[in-house]
């Protein structure tokens, strides 16, 4: 096997963002589909607003996730993953298999 | 697709080691075999030895990594990965292809 190429700044900044448990779960509950935000928080055991405001910005801000508001009703907000978004899957997969045979 | 189980505490468990960027760079220097605290810290980018210490102490703890003390001369010791340390590979290589792609 040879030596992957983690030591770059990229690996640094994915691991950033998706080292934390939170974010994952996040990533998970939205994989089906766009979620408001207190139903991607009813997912992921009532977070609380806090943090999942903070997660969530950071998502976007990553361009894993967007965010939608309603053309008509501007109070109604959507979040959903992009094709980047869901491209986190394997990691989230990974992460699942490693701790199941741990 | 479905929702992956990863609201456990193995998950939480298993993020908190690997999602560390240190952790995983010294498990992908040790992936081709033992090697000494000086070859280690070569290996990754000269960390410093009071982190590096840290990070192979937690792994050992986690049952990732052996340390061994050489029967004769006490001073030469080296450090492996078990079996289960082989595992976070996948974690890893998924880590990598997210980093590459993005």
């Amino acid at each position: 096997m040879t030596t992957l190429d983690i030591s770059n700044k990229s690996c640094q900044a994915t691991l950033k963002l998706l080292g934390d448990y939170w974010t994952l779960r996040i990533i998970d509950a939205l994989q089906d589909g766009e979620l408001r935000f207190c139903e991607v928080q009813r997912r992921v055991d009532n977070l609380n607003p806090v943090t999942l405001t903070d997660r969530l910005k950071k998502l976007e801000d990553a361009e894993l996730l967007v965010r939608t508001e309603d053309t008509v009703d501007k109070v109604s907000v959507t979040y959903g993953l992009t094709a980047r978004g869901h491209r986190c899957r394997p990691v989230i997969e990974a992460i699942n298999d490693f701790a199941g045979n741990a």
